[in-house]
């Protein structure tokens, strides 16, 4: 019996339907059609093999060609298949895996598929970010076009990331992902990605996200990656723009583009330098001092998650105003997610800018956050709080506070 | 001049329309319309009163019925005014302020105002969630009615407190709140106010929180405390029900019910114990195992606001592990907002429950924290996990994850 494997168990005078995982000491353990793993002594149970697992498919589909277009991959769901054995998801060795699904890009010879990295998205790193860039800037060096495939958890912030580090974009950096493995016949991956090569040729200067626009197939939409936010775990659509429309969207084969792109520049600038000593502090109620200064602690900025317009416990002062005068800076955004920061209403949000907090204003908090590691990382100290407030890739909307 | 005044400012040859803040030490300080403070030499330039300040009116309406609801008030916008010297809104002594604009219910006689704490919310703690729901207790044992208005900034919280500790309900506790002021000829404060005393006697057993639905001021809308969050700084229509429809709602006159809203039990119970050692944690490029572990110094449990299905880097694993063979209840939500928490699709979430991660499933993470308080202080150490996972008020939402 191997991984994989359908089988018959009988235990306890029950038969269960199930895949087999492994034998170890003595053990069987199977996956029940539930989806739970039981584990039971092998001399307590009869176990009967009803099929044998499937060979596992890795390859990918063409994607060779020395097209226009190259989609760097970088691990995620988008790269990944199920593993029929344990029912997770696991990525894949070929990442060619991405056009399966679509064949007309995979066969048309326009696309180039690279691998640049594997790894789930939650373990990437400021490092990653900086590398995958000066990937990026190679390609377009070379006049590509380029689509990076990117896993969804934290694609907003590699986004944001990307956003600011290129200075002059001549061509849009298009990051794709998908909420389902290419292998699943339901896949987002094969419009997500088919989507995400037609906005490639787009003539704007921006890095964008492409995904569902609704949980339908109607529409693939492309978001301003520094306005965009994961807002689901699960749906087609998670991702969205906050407080702006998307850039562009694909509909039955026609691409629209909305005025508010940036212009594309004439040649790729990259400015790859972070400063990744930024951390972030979500306000709750039993948020202490201690842990502000925990959290601080060899960091050179620190975005609070405040509550509505940007306040948090004034028992956190203290500790706020002490590392104001160690020199960290202390950057207030929002948890509400959408509206501007706004620390003028209430004389509590007066007080924090006294004490020396500063406004995020209309920043998103992983922007805010992201942004902080570029400012550090490229201005003069006593320019932080100008540089941060500054609108410099489309992050800062217009308040929309209403008082 | 006295601070409010409405002056003509001459500075360097241009003329400000401008509110007088204050004189001091040679400098002249005002507020421009543009709602921007200056400060000009006084030997510089030419102040003239254009108008005197209004008095300012604290006054609420009438209120002190001995009706059928009480409306209990705790500070926040809904209990505060504009100070029209310096455009800031701040608490008013006089609780009726509420009902200002509302004078259908003010004159009835119906309802009656009592302050039990004069806060701004992002100042309430625990204690003072219990300190509320004792009062609310009391004038439920009364046979009133009750509606608690609060400060938006952390309405969710409370909501949330309220409705673990509350573990018999025979009416609603309506929490209600507003994005401006009162005394504000715009302010959503009546028409929410209006509405939550009417939701007060609808027959659920639920605490609920009543706001704008829309921003326009067509309906107002009752959402579940523990499946509601504040989703906007500004807007008047900033709570949201997430994963649910609203209770109810209340347009042109009419109240309308939805069927998953709880009944309501006999007779007022009420829980009052919860263990405020928990904390919660956002996650993020460049959280580190570290921060981790002094931000559950100290605590019995900590909320992960992981990253899509409930993930973090696998760098914070060895902290983890830590925390959890030190006896602290780990447990992963996400900072997706919308959708549940599963983490059993890929190998990193099973890696994480095999540490000893406990997903909070459909669980929206303030929930999460505020639950985690009430089971540590009701159950015994060794059914956290089962109770945290139990439904108890309609906060644990079917799982939607569509793989």
């Amino acid at each position: 019996m191997k991984l994989g494997d359908r089988v018959e168990v009988e235990f306890r005078n029950r038969k269960y339907d199930a895949t087999f995982v492994n034998q170890e000491g003595g053990i069987i353990t199977v996956k029940l059609r539930s989806g739970y793993n039981i584990s039971v002594p092998e001399a307590e149970c009869r176990i009967r093999l009803v099929q044998e697992a499937p060979r596992v498919e890795e390859e990918g589909a063409p994607g060779t060609g020395n097209g226009s277009v190259v989609i760097l991959t970088t691990g995620g769901t988008i790269a990944s298949m199920v593993d029929y054995a344990t029912g997770a998801v696991r990525p894949v060795k070929d990442p060619r895996i991405i056009l399966r699904g679509a064949p007309e890009i995979a066969e048309s010879g326009e696309v180039e598929v690279r691998e640049v990295m594997n790894v789930f998205s939650e373990n990437m790193r400021p490092a990653d970010w900086v590398r995958l860039a000066r990937e990026v800037a190679l390609e377009m060096e070379r006049g590509k076009r380029v689509v990076v495939a990117h896993g969804t958890d934290t694609m907003s912030y590699t986004a944001a990331a990307l956003a600011f580090m290129f200075e002059g974009l001549p061509s849009p950096v298009v990051l794709v992902g998908s909420q389902r493995s290419p292998d699943r016949p339901s896949s987002d991956a094969p419009l997500n990605v088919a989507a995400a090569v037609k906005f490639s040729s787009l003539p704007i200067g921006e890095v964008g996200i492409a995904m569902h626009g609704s949980i339908s197939d109607e529409s693939i939409v492309l978001h301003r990656g520094v306005r965009s936010r994961k807002m689901h775990t699960s749906r087609r659509d998670a991702f969205r723009s906050i407080g702006i429309p998307p850039l562009a969207s694909l509909s039955h084969g026609n691409v629209s583009l909305e005025g508010h792109a940036r212009a594309p520049s004439g040649a790729v600038r990259l400015n790859g330098r972070l400063d990744e000593r930024v951390s972030m502090v979500y306000v709750h109620p039993t948020l202490q001092g201690s842990d502000l200064e925990a959290m601080a602690d060899g960091r050179r900025a620190l975005v609070l998650m405040g509550t509505g317009l940007g306040h948090c416990s004034s028992t956190l002062y203290d500790s706020i105003g002490r590392l104001v005068r160690d020199g960290v800076h202390v950057v207030m955004a929002s948890q509400c997610i959408g509206g501007s920061v706004n620390m003028n209403v209430y004389s509590t949000g007066r007080e924090l800018q006294s004490i020396g907090v500063l406004p995020a204003e209309g920043m998103l908090p992983e922007v805010a956050y992201v942004k902080s590691m570029y400012v550090l990382a490229n201005y003069p100290e006593e320019r932080f709080a100008e540089a941060l407030l500054t609108d410099l890739r489309g992050e800062v909307i217009q308040r929309e506070v209403q008082l």
